[in-house]
């Protein structure tokens, strides 16, 4: 919408952002590397991406990713909600989780809200793709995102898996990205190259996710992939604390999908390994903090009609308060509609803040607008045509920061989030089931 | 917006609707009838409004109301946000909260995020509507509406005070409610007459609020009087019973205020005691009742930019997760932007209650919407096409029922909400501090 749009991507190529480390907010370890979206995958895998027909459109909507080491390991983290898709279920009780090989994931349908047939559907689909790519069914994880309350189209998706299995190549990565992709304005993919101690190893990621607001319930969507040896244990905390650093601290509009998926594999061809307690688990991890953490700011800068993102940082003496505290501004229409529209309005920060925590009156809180201190102590310390004289530039940029101090010391947290716009209302209104 | 709008108010003539009770959700009881807007107040009070500057348009911005008995009763009901405005702290820890004798309230200035300044500033507004009426200052109760952060033009306040004081009169109800109204679009006001056992009395109501959602934090405020007997433990019973099942059962946008006041106050003129625990009392709980749940049910039709408001019926075996899914799903973007656009895509319920009840995988939830069954156990029962025909009449109405059934028995609760529009946007993007 304004020419500062770009850093986000090109949306009329639909192509990644120019720079991968582009945002303050994840900068560039010194040891990572961009490769460009052209690299092509890790060693040891392969992937491929099909139109099947699930989307009524006819585009891409089923895509694998097979690792072909001996040995594959891999974790993975799911959406915590009560109501999870039939792949996600299936996933969680019947994927040997810690040596995954196969990734079968499809747009255009969820799979939600669709019972034991659901389930069923989703096994034929877990079979299918095992048989097509020699693995168990068990070393098959799904991934879908689409309509809710839609049933699969099982024989498309059968004929897709067959189809997607005879084209699987190393530079499968942008056919899968667009496999999966929804109402995404752009790719969300990285292919690194992480120097550590005991030498190079390749990072690559394909995600997707136009924040957690398309009308199909867009849903997160990661896959990760390095040629990294890594022991299940070791991949299972990186992946965990990256995890709660990135997609766990981003909000568009404060709605848990019933799809999210993230999945980390690492098939070792690299030769190097990363050992637990190591420096290079050290700097391995954070390579994939800076990646997911990457990945999550682009998704919420892709929250539909998303013109602004911002990050709310807010400190104090209790971790729940701060938690509730950066929820509730970052989760506010009124606090949106202002980061839409380019307003200092941070009385909207104090009401935000003050409705979430009741019972705790009067709270002493100081707001900080880009480094600009506008209340302390809960009170106003400058008048509204200083604040706006001071913030005025600040706040046309692509990211504002917040800073919110509550009363004690020792706790703290962030959440990304973007605005709220015309065009999200109009999306999200004009779509029909 | 639609033909039916006008069931809400003419708002080209911002006068109230033309039928008090004419909401499905808040039926008349067989004892109250509507006087219709020009009654006048309830014998014992007196009130006036006035235009006095505090709003740069020059509209009514300062009102009183003043109960002129020698043993006035009354009972209050406050914002619980962490971050109370001024007025809304001084009236609590200075006010005999159980003898009012006076209400000054303001528009166009919350007062909120003031500081030390701010409460000096309500208590020389205070101080001065109690010499303005003879009152002492504890029986003055204050409310404040308008922009958080800004200061009051104390000057025009007791200018406004002084001439409001002159202007007192039975029929000042009207003057009172366009003082306290910011961007209400009609006016929430209503004379009854109610048929008690012991006698008729009389029940008034004044009340502004456009939502929660005001670009200057609209704020609720509601003044209610009667010329009945009450003892304070009865009239602060009664508020508190009715309060909980009227203005906390509402969201538009889940924002809750700095300034939200509730006042009673009974006169006693009429003669006819309400007395503890007698049929009177019960059917003036039902006047009440039906009063304050009319008021909050036109508080979310008014939401700005609101075409439709829904009403969430959760029922299931636990008050707290009945509570936080009903709250949900009147809070969900999603939701709320699928009832704008009339769109029956429960999809987004299924959504909101998994999200907000984690761990709970997986949820056997039944979902209807105007009756019409479309989810059992989790699981879609129709096609969405059989949905759709189902439905599609009944979504394009201004009031739109859900209902929803969590396992277990015995707990259940509603909220009404308003939808998300262009206008909600419009209204909050576009609005400077």
């Amino acid at each position: 919408m304004s020419a500062g749009r770009d850093v986000w991507g090109d949306r009329s190529s639909a192509g990644p952002p120019r720079s991968f480390f582009s945002s303050r907010w994840s900068p560039r370890p010194a040891h990572v590397h961009d490769l460009g979206p052209d690299a092509g995958l890790p060693a040891g895998f392969r992937a491929a991406g099909v139109a099947c027909g699930i989307k009524p459109s006819g585009n891409p909507d089923l895509g694998l990713i097979v690792c072909d080491s001996d040995k594959p390991v891999s974790s993975a983290r799911f959406t915590t909600t009560g109501t999870p898709a039939a792949p996600v279920l299936l996933s969680q009780e019947r994927c040997a989780l810690d040596s995954l090989r196969v990734v079968l994931a499809n747009s255009g349908c969820a799979n939600a809200a669709t019972g034991r047939r659901g389930l069923e559907d989703a096994a034929k689909t877990q079979g299918a793709a095992a048989i097509a790519t020699g693995a168990e069914p068990a070393q098959v994880v799904l991934g879908s995102t689409g309509g809710i309350s839609q049933y699969l189209p099982v024989d498309n998706a059968l004929n897709g898996i067959r189809e997607a299995a005879s084209q699987l190549s190393r530079d499968g990565d942008r056919a899968f990205q667009h496999a999966i992709q929804t109402t995404d304005a752009f790719e969300k993919r990285a292919c690194l190259r992480v120097q550590l101690p005991s030498g190079d190893v390749m990072l690559t990621a394909q995600c997707k996710g136009a924040g957690m607001i398309s009308p199909n319930f867009a849903t997160m969507l990661c896959f990760i992939q390095t040629d990294a040896i890594l022991e299940p244990a070791t991949a299972d905390l990186l992946l965990g604390v990256c995890v709660k650093r990135s997609f766990d601290r981003c909000s568009v509009d404060g709605q848990l999908s019933t799809n999210d998926t993230a999945v980390l594999m690492c098939s070792g061809e690299s030769g190097v390994r990363v050992a637990p307690e190591s420096e290079d688990e050290l700097r391995f991890g954070e390579a994939l903090d800076a990646l997911l953490r990457r990945l999550a700011i682009l998704m919420v800068a892709d929250g539909e009609g998303s013109r602004r993102i911002g990050r709310v940082v807010v400190r104090g003496g209790h971790q729940p308060t701060v938690e509730t505290a950066a929820r509730a501004v970052a989760n506010s229409p009124l606090v949106k509609t202002a980061l839409y529209g380019g307003d200092p309005n941070w009385g909207r920060i104090v009401q935000a803040v003050g409705g979430a925590l009741p019972g705790t009156a009067p709270l002493p809180l100081d707001i900080s607008i880009e480094g600009v201190q506008v209340c302390s102590a809960g009170a106003a310390l400058l008048t509204d045509d200083e604040v706006e004289a001071a913030l005025l530039s600040a706040l046309e940029r692509e990211e504002v920061e917040y800073d919110i101090t509550l009363p004690g010391e020792g706790a703290e947290t962030e959440v990304f989030f973007s605005d709220l716009s015309y065009e999200y209302v109009r999306i999200n209104a004009e779509y029909t089931t």
